[in-house]
C-alpha cells in the first residue's frame, strides 16, 4: 500500500452549466422576460452579499460553443447550501428558460505534497485564504475535470510518496511560472462526482489557458498520469453583457 | 481457474434517482401539488412501516448537482417487491412531476474473505443484521458502482484466493478506521446490473466520503483493480426539507 | 490463422425492451386502456399458439429498475417473422403507450467445442430441441450481451482450438453445476447486433443468476476473455401481474 | 514510415437509417398517409431510373430491432448528389413520419493489396464494375463500420506492406469461399465518417452473415487488427412488404 | 520533463454545426420563411464584410449525412466576438428552425517544430497570414478533432523534442505533397475544447480528403500517436444552393 497524500479542504463547489431555451425566451412576452431577469439579478445580488460577507463566492461566465450558454460556479461552506442554491434557482421563472447542461460537485482542496514538516497548515492565513477563495473577476474561465491514471505501468496510486512529490513539484513550478496570468482553483471530487478533481482556471487573456495546459502536458505527471474530461471555456458575464445577451 | 470468493446475500436493493420536472410542477395548481405531496408522504409512511416491521428499509436523500434531484434507496426481501414499489410509484401523480434519472439493482452482500473457518456465518446474528440492514439516518449519502478490473496484468479474477484475501484485508482495515464516521453498505450486482458492485456510504460529515474513498485509492486493491462508475452525493431529506424543496 | 469454432444455429431471437409511458397511460380514458390491453392480450395469445405449434416461443417479463419496464423475447424461424412481430406490435394502440428502450437481434446457437467426433449433431433430437427451445416459464430472467476479448495477450481469437476447447470445457462444467437452478440460452449475434453473443438466463430464484455469473467470472474464459454489456433482470409477467401493472 | 496501400474509389455511398414515428403515422388521416407513400414510391421509382441508367444504385431494406425501422443505401457519383437526395427526402411529407436514426458517408473502395504489378486497374472492366456496383436484390442486408486497430503491438499501420498483404490475402480467401452466398461491398470512409471503412453484406440467407463474419474473426487481420462498430441487419423491402409495413 | 513545443496562435475559431428542423420549417408560412432566410442572408453578408476587412473569416458548408445539415466556421480575433456571433445567431428567427448538432472552440495554431533558429516568426508576413487566414472557397470541407496519444509506450508527450520534430517533418512532407489539392487549417484546442487539435481541410475534390488522411495514417506520428474524433464532410453552400436547400 502506497502512502496517501494528505489534503486540506475548504468550501464546497458547484459548477452549474445551463443552456438558454431561446425559443421559449422569444415566445415569452416582455413582462415575463423582465420578471425573469429581475429574479436572476436579485439572485446575483444576494450571492454578492454572501461573497461580501466572506461566506462564499460565486462566478458567472458565458460559455463559448454549444456545450452550454452560461455557467455559475458557487463556493459555499456546506453541500446543503449548494443544494439550496440549485433548488431555489430551479424554481425561478428565469430557470424555466434554461436547460441543465452539465454540473460538477467538488470541494476546494490543497494537497500537502509541498507541506513544510512540522507546520500546521490550518494556522497559516494564506492557506486558509486559498481554501475559501473569493473567485477572481478575470475576463475568462476554463473548467475541466481530471483523474490521475491507473493503467498498467502508468499507475499514479502505486507510486511512492517520494515519486509523486517530485513530479508534483515540477508540475507546481509550471503553474507558478504563470502567476499573475492564470489563477488556478483545484477542487477535489473523489466521492462527490465522476472525476477525481476539477480544475478551474481564470485569466485575463484566454490564450494563457492553452499555453499553461499545453506546457503542463509535457510534464511527466500529466503526460503519463493525467486523464482529462470535457473542457469548457467562457467569458465573464458583466451586467452589461447580461443585458445584451438577453435583449431581443 | 481461480477459486471464487463465497458471498452471503441479504435484501435486494433498488437505488432510484429522479429529476424534478420543475416546469410541470410550477404549472400545476396548488390542489394538484398538494395531492402529489400527499401521495409521496403516504408512500414514505408506508415504507417506514415496512422498516419498523424489519421487512425492509428505505432511505430518501436529495442529490446535489444536475445528475438527479433526489434518490430513494429501497431494500426488500425480493425483486418482486422492488418492482412493485417502482410500479406503484410510477403511477402516482407525484411521479408525473419527476423524470427517471438513473437506477441500480443489486443485493446486500458480504464477502467471506475474512470468514472464520468452521463457523456458519448465517448463525451469526451480527452478520444477519448486516445482510438486512436498517439504513442509517445520517446527514449524507454517497453512491457509486464499481468493478474489479480484468486488464492485462491487473486482473483481479486471475489472482489466487490468498492474494485477494490479503488485499481485501488491508482494504477492510481502511474501512474500519472510519468506523463511526462512515457507514458502508456493499451490494452485489453481478447478473443484476451493469457493474459488479454498488457502494452506498452514509456519513454525518460529507467530507469523510472524500477522505475514505481517496485513502482507499492508494490501497492496491483499488489502485490496481478498482474501476468506478458515476458518483452521486446528497443530503438527507427530512420532512422539513421536503416541504421546503417543493414549496413554490 | 486460428481454426474457427463450428456452430449450429436454430431459431432467430429478438429481445424487445420497452418503457411504459405512464403519463400517457394515465391520461387515456378507461375505454382506450381497455382496448390497448385487449390488443396486448390478443398478441400474447397469438404468440402462445405459435409456441403450442412449436413454431417459435415468446417470453414476457417485467424489468426491475429504470432501464425498461418490460421485455418480450421472441424466438422464430426467420428474421422476417421477427420483423413482422415488431412492426405489428408497433402499430397497436398499446405500443403507443410504450417507448422503445433496447433491443437485441441474435440466433440460438450451440458451439461444438464439445462435439463428439464423427457424430452428426443435427441427427441428435436433444440438440435439435436446444436449437429451437420452448422458453421456460421460470420466475426470473437475466439478459446480457458479451464478447470474447481481443486485447494484447488476452486475444481469444488468436488461441488454438485446443486452448479454447479446454477453457470452454471448464466453463461448461460451472454451467452444468447449476442444472435445475439456471437455464441458459446462448444466442449468437455476430453479424446481427453489436456484441458477439447474447446470454439469456432463467431461474426460479434470482440469486442464482448472481451466483452463476460471479462463479464464472473466476473462470479463465471469463476472467481473461469475457467483455460484458448491460445486464437486465426481471420477473415473469403472469396474467395477474399484467392486470396489476396496468391498473390505475 | 510504413508504405500506404493504394486504393481505387468509385461511387460515393450514403447509408441512411430511419425510425418510423408510428404515433404520428397513426394520427395522420388516410389522405395524408396516401400522399406520403406516393411521395416515397415516386422517389423509389426515380432512384430506380438512376440505377437503370447506371448513374447510381439504391437499396431499400427494413431493419430488425429498435436501432431503426428501415435503411436506404444510395450510391452516387458525387457527394453533392447524395446531399441533394437527403435534402429532397427530408422535405417530403413522408420524411415527417420518420426520425433519423443513423447515417454513414463513404465511397466504394478497392484496395490493391492483390493488384497485379504493371496492370492498370482502371482499364479492367471487372474492376470498374466493382467500383460502380448495382446493389444486389438479395433478401438480407448487414452493415457495420470498422477500423484497423492501432494499439500497442497490434498496430496495423506500423506493419510492412508485405505483412499486410499476406494477411489480406488470407482474409480475401475466406471472403471468396462465400462467393454466391454473400456479396460484399467495401466502402472507405477515412476523412468522411467516424470509422475507416463501412462493410455492406448482402445474402439470400441471413445466417451466412454470421458464418462469414465469425469465421473471419479468427483470421489474424480481424482477430488482432479489427475494431467493429454497430451492426445492422435487415430484410429486403419489396413493394408488397412496403404496403404491408405502412398499412394501418 | 520533455520540452514543450512552442506554438504561435492567431484567430479564434468556432465550428458551429446545425441540423434543420424540417417539420417546423414546413409548418411555417411563406412569410416567416422569407424573414428567416433574410436574416440568415444578412448575417452572411455582415460576416463577408468582416472578412473583406480582414477582421475574420467565415465558411458556410452543408454537411452530408445525419450528423448535421450545415456548418458555419467562424474565425475572429477574440472569444468574445465568437460568443457574440453565436448569441446573435441564436436569437434569429432562422435559428429557431435549427437544432444545435455540435460545436468546436479552438484557435488557429502554427507549431514551430520547423522554425528556423534565430528568426522571429511574428516578423514573417507569410506566417502572419497563416495565423489569420481567409478561409478558401473550395467545394468541400472536412473537419475532425484529434489528440496525440499518451498510452503505454505510445506516449507522444514523453518523447524528446528531437523525436517529435523528426516525425512532424515526415508528416509535414505528406501534407505538402497535397499542396494545391488540400488546404489545411490546424487549430489548437488544449484548454478550450475536448480534443487537443481541430483539423479543417478544404478541397475541390472530396476524394483528396480520403487520400491525404489515409496516407498520413501510415505515418508513424498518426499510426502510433494519432487519436481521432468524429469526422464531418460537406459541400460548399453557395447562394444558389442555399436557395435550393430551403425551397419548399
Amino acid at each position: 500500500m502506497s502512502e496517501a497524500a494528505q489534503t486540506l479542504e475548504g468550501w464546497y463547489a458547484l459548477h452549474d452549466f445551463r443552456t438558454i431555451d431561446w425559443a421559449a425566451w422569444k415566445l415569452a412576452d416582455e413582462g415575463e422576460r423582465a420578471i425573469a431577469l429581475d429574479e436572476l439579478r436579485s439572485f446575483l445580488s444576494e450571492w454578492q452579499t454572501v461573497e461580501d460577507n466572506k461566506q462564499g463566492s460565486t462566478a458567472f461566465y458565458s460559455i463559448v460553443g454549444q456545450k452550454a450558454d452560461f455557467m455559475l460556479m458557487h463556493l459555499r461552506e456546506t453541500l446543503e447550501e449548494l443544494n439550496a442554491i440549485e433548488n431555489a434557482f430551479n424554481k425561478t421563472t428565469f430557470a424555466q428558460f434554461t436547460i441543465p447542461a452539465h454540473s460538477y460537485v467538488s470541494v476546494v482542496e490543497l494537497s500537502n505534497y509541498m507541506a513544510q514538516p512540522g507546520a500546521d497548515p490550518m494556522q497559516n492565513p494564506e492557506i486558509l485564504a486559498r481554501l475559501k477563495p473569493i473567485l477572481p473577476k478575470w475576463n475568462h474561465i476554463c473548467f475541466y475535470p481530471m483523474n490521475k491514471r491507473r493503467q498498467g505501468s502508468d499507475n499514479w496510486y502505486m507510486l511512492s510518496m517520494e515519486e509523486r512529490r517530485a513530479m508534483m513539484r515540477s508540475h507546481g513550478m509550471i503553474g507558478r511560472s504563470y502567476a499573475g496570468k492564470v489563477k488556478q482553483i483545484i477542487t477535489g471530487s473523489v466521492g462527490f462526482d465522476n472525476w477525481e478533481w476539477g480544475v478551474t482556471l481564470f485569466a485575463e487573456d484566454a490564450l494563457q489557458f492553452k499555453k499553461l495546459v499545453y506546457e503542463m502536458r509535457f510534464d511527466e505527471v500529466s503526460a503519463r498520469f493525467g486523464d482529462f474530461g470535457d473542457f469548457y471555456v467562457g467569458n465573464r458575464m458583466t451586467d452589461e453583457k447580461l443585458q445584451e445577451l438577453f435583449a431581443i
